[in-house]
């Protein structure tokens, strides 16, 4: 086989160069910003190339979008089903490495109006929070039933509180140019959480 | 005095009509989303008006965010220099009348290449965020000082914590079309908060 045949086989194919290289604009520029042509020299496409797989911009973005809240679903799930107790599992979540000054690439897309008044473009981002918080709620009221957090506690509204603290922190680290008030408001939250949890059942190191 | 006469002097004057315009269109359509066209005529204002106040687009913006941001700053205030204890002026600030589904026309900003990578349009956008944190931080070392909270809390990032749920209540309520998540989040972060104030210190009805 050639090199050039070798490099061939290895390269995305079309399709999947046009959805990574639009998942990418997505996050750096938002829908408003990212333009058909700056898609398809990313993903070193030709026009005819584009409209052979999709019907348009708004339609990449819509297999763009779902593939990315795909890529958040399966890293949240990962540290929501790790091990621990249900503070530890929250608090993987919270504390997971992120690139938290790139922003949330889904959370992104909410402040894009032409993304939340479209119902076909704003349903995979309402699909990715409402499952991220109905995540940790089943896991926080798990907790709950196993005695390690206190009864008073409201799973559903801490719950959102969480996947709020995350997205606040992304903008708060973004005005700043800096990830502490990231790290603040996640720190602030575990402290107040780990507050409603039964003593001993709380990993020392995450207090 | 003529009835024209009387409306051109009720109506703003040409700059402010055009800060008030950029204004709306920021939080509507952001940085990238919002052409210098758009604001002229939004502001009923011909191009040589605002070259004659303004430098440029980015000019205008920055007239524009500081002035929605010292907007942002004197309705928090009004909050949290109110009257009761520590956490009655948080909640009073995690629950004053917003108009949740528009989001924050300041947080917005974070969102925009163009804002976030400019350092002097993102100077008041940083500055507002920073006042918001530390004005939160002073309330609750106050409601310490005076044994309202527990001497465990830490203020700086229980303070963070809220400022980014609001922030991230936003990004939720508008993946979902919906102020609910917003409200979930806000009840949830007041509740484990209501945790740490001493008991007959707290407002009844916020708990």
């Amino acid at each position: 086989m050639s090199s050039t045949q070798e490099q061939q086989d290895r390269r995305p194919d079309t399709r999947e160069r046009l959805v990574r290289s639009t998942q990418e604009l997505l996050w750096e520029r938002g829908y408003v910003g990212t333009s058909p042509k700056a898609i398809l020299e990313r993903a070193e496409v030709g026009q005819g190339s584009m409209y052979h797989h999709f019907a348009g911009k708004s339609d990449l973005a819509l297999a763009a979008i779902r593939r990315t809240a795909e890529g958040m679903r399966e890293t949240a799930e990962q540290c929501l089903s790790g091990p621990g107790t249900a503070y530890d599992r929250v608090a993987a979540y919270l504390q997971r490495e992120r690139r938290v000054l790139r922003g949330c690439p889904i959370g992104r897309m909410t402040q894009d109006r032409d993304v939340v008044k479209d119902p076909e473009l704003r349903r995979p981002v309402d699909e990715m929070f409402r499952w991220l918080q109905s995540r940790i709620t089943e896991v926080l009221a798990e907790g709950q039933r196993r005695g390690e957090l206190a009864a008073g506690l409201d799973p559903a509204a801490t719950a959102a509180a969480v996947a709020a603290v995350v997205q606040g922190g992304y903008v708060l680290a973004r005005a700043a140019d800096d990830t502490a008030p990231f790290d603040a408001a996640v720190q602030g939250l575990l402290t107040l959480l780990a507050a409603q949890a039964t003593p001993g059942t709380t990993t020392a190191n995450d207090r």
